[in-house]
């Protein structure tokens, strides 16, 4: 009897590390004495003023430093912000990656491009099914998301449940497959849930999320309304549901459907292959084949609803596109709406469409895959969880859940908004912050992953707002003088050929101050360096009021 | 009678010089034979790749060809994206401006601030009064805005009256001064008006804009409902009537009030000088004064509503202000909502106040300043005009009025959505593009005006997205060798001491390119740069995917 409560001793560790400070890089220890399972590793994209840089992902030091524990990935869905790290990570940390079917099929597709499917071991997982990591269990449950396939995970260990639920919406009317299993969390919630970690994405709005099934009444209604014009649909690559219901309509229509985009076109290959979408015979055709149908025969389907500027939809607006343009007569759907910090880019694109003539529908042909408020109370009321951990959001968002809890009879001391680092300890009673793991984001610039660091980013950061002027000189050290230069080149601060009066000034500034350190006998190449420096960024603030950066080079000659 | 129909042969030439492709650098030339008058001239706003660019102003090289029949500036309102190219417009420009009172007290400031108020003449209008400009007659029309002192100009001609509506809304219970004259609308209407100039900003959005009364009841009840914590209200600086309104609602609830935010204050200063806004006795207090108060008895009023990281409310909320910090039991409200653009600023700095712990309230507080899509067609039933030249806004805001404009019974062919430079001519029973002058967009930089153009942003970009490689290299031409270098620096593209080893190497690969050129007998500096470039952005490339800046520098020694 005392042993079994000694065992009990030991708490279930949850430890963020990432996914709390930003949306994307969603990435979740949990440890439980030797066992350590990982959920999600997700990239984020980089911030604005992270200027060149690619993506961003975690930095997982704590999982490389107990990589012996480390049992595996546990993957909740497909999208970039809960797998976009794998790559990168997995060359430092090989464990096994478990996901359902075509999670685990976008993962491969990932793996493929960066040569590693060969050497990392993978177990697609069924829903209901659940699978042994070290002293944890896990299985998946059915969700509902914007991406077929999605899982919530209920995370056994011998301290207690805890269920995560990924990015999810209660559809109770799906395209494909299963509503969310919500008597599953139901049976799981009277047996006694120690902590949910539930999705705050849209916890700051009331109501329920709309079925997925809603959009494709929608397309109905605008294709009966568009019945004489090409039409083209512009959506999230990954939204395969959503594509599924584009083709319906358009085989309804009797219209034929051409898939333009890279990353589109993989998905929905990848989808046909695991039967996640079903496309009528002859509907399906190539870029090539529409000169073969009259306009009103056609849908393109077409990625950049974000308004990505390399993206099919902007190259066909623009007229950068190899073989389709956008023009007169055609009607271009929005099947998305702007993730917040891209409304600048998508209405650049929704005015080039309207000016070269095309009718532009930007409204109601799309809804959320994140549960709004009245779906998160649901899923707390059907697990009714002793402990609340608000996560997939900006702390705006994790509040408002954490408000939404507290409003269910959850207190406020159960309820634990985290930051990536944070060790969270659960048991039966107790829940507390035990202490701080290493944690930070790599930035991916090409093919360099973390070579670009602070430094860097800030020097991009100086040179993109003034500009540089680099400075070079010939110092005789013996004969104590400059022999030649001081030469200016500026970059990105003026434009040489119509600036000599200002270059040619701050030249002799330059000139009379280091000569004047020289003729007091300051040969050091520092102070020779700082005395350019100063002297150059002095006259140049006073007289433009900007700071370009300088680099002062001398030679020994 | 036969001379009477010559004199009319004459057209109206309407030519916008800016404002057509943004939001922003509003700025419209009439012409009349040897008239022409400049209705409003404003900034805007850097788009997000214009690097370290602080404002753009319009390019008035048609004016300042034509200076001699400019006969002034006609002013609608105080808003920066109206008046604030003025300071750079009137240095080249010096003509007369006319604006109603706080108008013309705003531009003041301005003039001040740039050392321009002795040398321009300048005249108050008021609502009702016309002014008589050359060929033409300028009347000036009560509206609503987001300002106050907002006008709507009826331009009369001798080839008739065209309407221009400024930015404006329908309120028919505005907290300073009078609804909009729709009287006087009517009765131009009723007489006959040639074109209609008509703010688009809100075409997309069905329905009318509420009263900038109801925000007043928002504030009544948000402050009972937050009677016992301190109150911060962030809004635009120069919405006098919601200042006006916070004050009115604090004063009710015994609050003392203190003004934050540099531009707030010059402004409230003014309005106070003008009589546009009105304070009870002992209301307002200064920084300092608050320690004498309880938290419940204070509001703050403050600019900084876009997320501006260096404006008050994000200072106070980051801990930068020198004497107020937000903190926990502090309630925030938004009267604003984001401009396009600034979502993301505006989201981290209400992150960054919950963490602090403060009560963000970020909806229901606002109205807009534009008139939505009923108020646009009020205006167009009132007034009738035989043309429509929407204005103020982006192209898909312009062509949802020319849709409005339509369904009201406006021929298309009678809708001109215009380019900046179309020179429109407006004759009685005609109306066509007859033209073009050159137009553009002048970018300030601290205090250079047009010194950094395409190339200098270009660099800029580049220098962003992959930083800058430096390469030294001392040539002895006689001897034929390199003697010196070539040494590399780096800025912003790697950090340097943790990339020995890829410098070392990019060294060896352009000593070894050179040195081959000139034993190849090349002494051209021209060709040695260039093949210093293309053997170093090679290797770069191959190494990194990335293409920094490359500038060689060879020095004679």
């Amino acid at each position: 009897m005392k042993k079994k409560e000694n065992k009990n001793v030991s708490g279930l560790k949850v430890i963020p590390l990432g996914g709390l400070e930003q949306i994307g890089m969603n990435i979740t220890a949990f440890e439980y004495e030797d066992s350590i399972i990982v959920v999600d590793c997700g990239l984020s994209f980089p911030a604005d003023d992270m200027f060149g840089i690619d993506l961003v992902i975690p930095d997982v030091t704590y999982l490389k430093e107990n990589v012996d524990r480390v049992k595996g990935f546990v993957i909740t869905h497909g999208h970039e912000d809960h797998i976009g790290a794998l790559p990168y990570v997995l060359r430092e940390l090989n464990v096994p990656i478990y996901a359902t079917r075509l999670t685990m099929g976008i993962i491969e597709n990932k793996l493929k491009e960066h040569n590693l499917l060969k050497g990392v071991k993978r177990k697609v997982v069924k829903f209901g099914q659940s699978i042994n990591l070290g002293q944890f269990r896990v299985e998946f449950i059915k969700t509902n998301h914007s991406i077929v396939d999605a899982a919530a995970l209920a995370i056994y260990s011998p301290a207690g449940v805890v269920v995560h639920t990924g990015d999810f919406k209660v559809d109770y009317t799906p395209v494909y497959g299963d509503a969310i299993d919500l008597q599953r969390f139901a049976e799981l919630g009277k047996k006694g849930v120690l902590a949910l970690m539930c999705d705050s994405t849209n916890a700051e709005r009331p109501g329920f999320t709309p079925s997925e099934r809603t959009v494709g009444k929608t397309f109905d209604t605008l294709f009966e309304e568009h019945k004489n014009t090409r039409i083209f649909v512009a959506t999230f690559a990954s939204n395969v549901d959503r594509v599924q219901q584009i083709i319906n309509t358009a085989y309804k229509f009797k219209r034929k459907v051409c898939v333009e985009g890279r990353s589109m076109v993989n998905i929905i290959e990848t989808a046909k292959n695991l039967d996640c979408i079903s496309i009528p015979e002859n509907t399906l055709i190539e870029i090539d084949q529409m000169k073969d149908y009259p306009d009103e025969q056609q849908v393109i389907i077409t990625t950049g609803s974000q308004g990505e500027s390399m993206a099919a939809l902007s190259r066909m607006a623009s007229g950068m596109h190899r073989k389709i343009t956008v023009g007169a007569g055609d009607t271009v759907i929005f099947s998305s709406s702007p993730i917040p910090g891209n409304e600048k880019s998508v209405t650049k694109v929704i005015n080039e469409l309207l000016r070269k003539g095309a009718d532009v529908i930007f409204q109601d042909a799309h809804v959320s895959g994140h549960a709004c408020q009245e779906e998160i109370k649901l899923l707390y009321t059907l697990i009714k969880p002793q402990y609340a951990i608000p996560v997939h959001g900006e702390f705006k968002h994790l509040k408002a859940q954490a408000k939404i809890a507290q409003s269910l009879g959850i207190e406020k001391e159960n309820i634990f908004i985290l930051s990536s680092g944070d060790v969270l300890e659960l048991k039966e009673k107790e829940a507390k912050l035990v202490g701080r793991v290493p944690v930070g984001t790599i930035l991916v610039d090409g093919l360099g992953v973390g070579d670009v660091g602070n430094i860097v980013l800030r020097d991009r950061q100086h040179l993109a707002e003034d500009g540089i002027l680099v400075v070079v000189m010939g110092l005789d050290q013996y004969a104590g003088q400059l022999v030649s230069g001081p030469e200016i080149m500026s970059r990105g601060f003026v434009y040489m050929k119509e600036s000599d009066e200002l270059i040619e000034e701050a030249r002799t500034i330059v000139y009379e101050a280091v000569q004047k350190c020289i003729d007091r006998g300051v040969t050091d190449w520092g102070k020779l360096k700082n005395t350019t420096k100063d002297s150059l960024s002095d006259y140049v603030w006073r007289k433009t009021k900007r700071r370009p950066m300088i680099l002062p080079i001398i030679m020994e000659v």
